[in-house]
């Protein structure tokens, strides 16, 4: 029964609200050269995989239904739902000598804390389409069975549904202390975050399998590493590497004590295209037809924007979960901090041999 | 096109939001009343009237579809669609041997300026069905075509989408000078909220009645009048006339302007049950089942109470409303000095000859 596969929430964090200058809305430019990145492939996609003929579309004048499974609070998901929605009138078209399509319908989805409002006061000012906000983790049913057309996730999936508990434990051989990330560098920490990850991502797609028509499409973009890299070797290891040192420095200042920064881990993982790819294979609801990775660089600026996207960047991402385990004073000092530890360690960051990737997947619904 | 049916939405109003002492979540129990009083009519309704037969509930593993139109921020639209979904499977039982539903998915309307982050919040405490929230007025289409098997709204339709015009117009034999709502008192803003009223509904019914499917049900339960009764002989009508009074108290007092005062009026209309079945009538889109109207007394209390209940639910409802026209300021001295007011003249409201009703109204959807 449907009802009884709607799992409780487990412990979510939402990018920062609002619209003001610290928000995610003003500071997604990375968000958002991610999507730009993927338009094409979105478009290939739905040329060439999607058949609307199969759906049902040439005898029915139903709505085409897609949802954007952690859309934040905008405005990156507007471009992206305003990109499938072309490319699908655009194949509706070519399919059935240019008789238009009946009408959409989008479900935006995010944590519960996400901040729904702004979202909608964004999304009213020029809607072509019936929307919907759904709100509730990812990590489990989200809409009745069979619902979707088109299911899109950008940037969302290497976010975890929690911290693995054994980095945490100082009992346990994959305690993670000294470091506030999964940089690769002890095996029993990398086995505890990739179980995480694939035990995630079969948890989603097991919810999105239930959810999507057979036929249907989803595009999967997320962060990840290229086979072979530690997230140590890889700039924005280095990056979250520096921002744990900020959190050392509060120790050494007595401001927190060194197990209040043992006790916190990032839920992030960057995973390998071959991993990902496993998991999709075992989880076994879904076809890859495509699978890449993006190719972008908002790096090509002067030194001090970086610097100051990095910080304002990461503040939008990552402001509510520090406040979330140190309070709204230490995560402030914190990112004070951050600012000055960029600009004298740029050049490393900057210059650094290995780089993440940004994995995009294309996956159809296996028709039962 | 479903597209081309989505309109713009006319300015509106939300209550007041967020989960303090000040919000609608704390002060509507009146409406909470109404919800109860209405809940029999409800299960009497979906138990006689909705056959899940004739929906297709026997041999599809479809989700039962439920809309609240106007839903606020909460709690009183989780009572009324808890209640509903009971009613629902109670009816299945019934009907096909004990063979349970596949489930619910309820979606919740209102302005897009409505506080939706704490209806979630609210929401996800002890979630049963999948919700999804959709923002924009009810006055336009919401949802796709043939998509909802029951729709409510509860306490919303005396809200028109705006004040007609000519009643702010000193040029128009409409003008309302000295009154802020129509009190019946003079038969040209009679008219003119009255064919307001009319085109509203109308508009309402129409958009409703392309994404009920055939043989769906609606309620409608609003404010309005018994037949005959002007607003002026209600009590509900002498507490608008008090509100109105403490508003030209700030013009004597200079505070604003007496063409400030002269440009507000509320947009609300109370309608006869008459008035109302020929909306429905003329419209044709739908039968009416049961026409009623709902009995309930919140004020089996002491007159401090009732005094208290009638200033913060008051603020609730109409602070929004008052902040957009007059600032902040002037709302707030305006309700401080209402506070004192109803204290004083409380005898005459309580004892008055007349009570507004509220109106239960049953539909159906025709099968075309």
């Amino acid at each position: 029964m449907a009802i009884g596969e709607i799992k409780e929430s487990p412990k979510s964090w939402a990018m920062l609200g609002g619209d003001g200058p610290e928000s995610y809305t003003q500071n997604s430019s990375y968000q958002k050269g991610v999507v730009d990145a993927s338009m094409e492939m979105v478009n290939d996609g739905i040329m060439e995989k999607l058949d609307l003929k199969s759906l049902g579309f040439e005898s029915t004048n139903d709505t085409f239904r897609i949802a954007d499974f952690g859309c934040s609070v905008g405005p990156n998901t507007f471009f992206a739902v305003e990109n499938i929605m072309k490319a699908v009138e655009h194949k509706h078209h070519a399919q059935f000598n240019n008789s238009p399509l009946s009408g959409f319908q989008v479900f935006f989805n995010d944590v519960t804390t996400n901040d729904f409002n702004t979202l909608f006061k964004a999304l009213h000012s020029n809607e072509k389409y019936f929307s919907a906000g759904v709100p509730g983790t990812f990590y489990g049913r989200l809409l009745p069975r069979s619902t979707l057309h088109f299911a899109h996730s950008s940037y969302c999936l290497q976010w975890l549904s929690k911290v693995p508990k054994e980095v945490l434990d100082s009992e346990s051989p994959a305690w993670n202390k000294g470091s506030i990330q999964c940089d690769g560098l002890k095996k029993e920490v990398t086995k505890a975050y990739s179980a995480q990850f694939q035990s995630d991502m079969n948890t989603f797609l097991k919810a999105r399998a239930q959810e999507i028509v057979g036929g249907g499409l989803m595009v999967i973009i997320m962060a990840g590493l290229p086979d072979g890299v530690l997230m140590s070797q890889a700039g924005i290891g280095m990056y979250y590497d520096l921002l744990g040192s900020c959190l050392i420095d509060m120790v050494k200042l007595g401001v927190i004590s060194e197990e209040k920064v043992d006790s916190f881990n990032l839920p992030l993982y960057y995973s390998s295209s071959k991993e990902i790819e496993e998991i999709i294979k075992a989880n076994g609801n879904f076809s890859i037809e495509r699978m890449d990775s993006l190719s972008h660089n908002i790096w090509k600026t002067s030194k001090e924007t970086k610097i100051k996207v990095s910080v304002s960047g990461g503040r939008a991402v990552f402001q509510g979960l520090l406040e979330d385990h140190f309070g709204r004073e230490v995560a402030e000092k914190t990112f004070e901090n951050f600012e000055t530890k960029l600009d004298d360690n740029f050049s490393i960051i900057d210059g650094a041999t290995h780089e993440h990737i940004d994995h995009f997947i294309l996956l159809k619904r296996n028709v039962n």
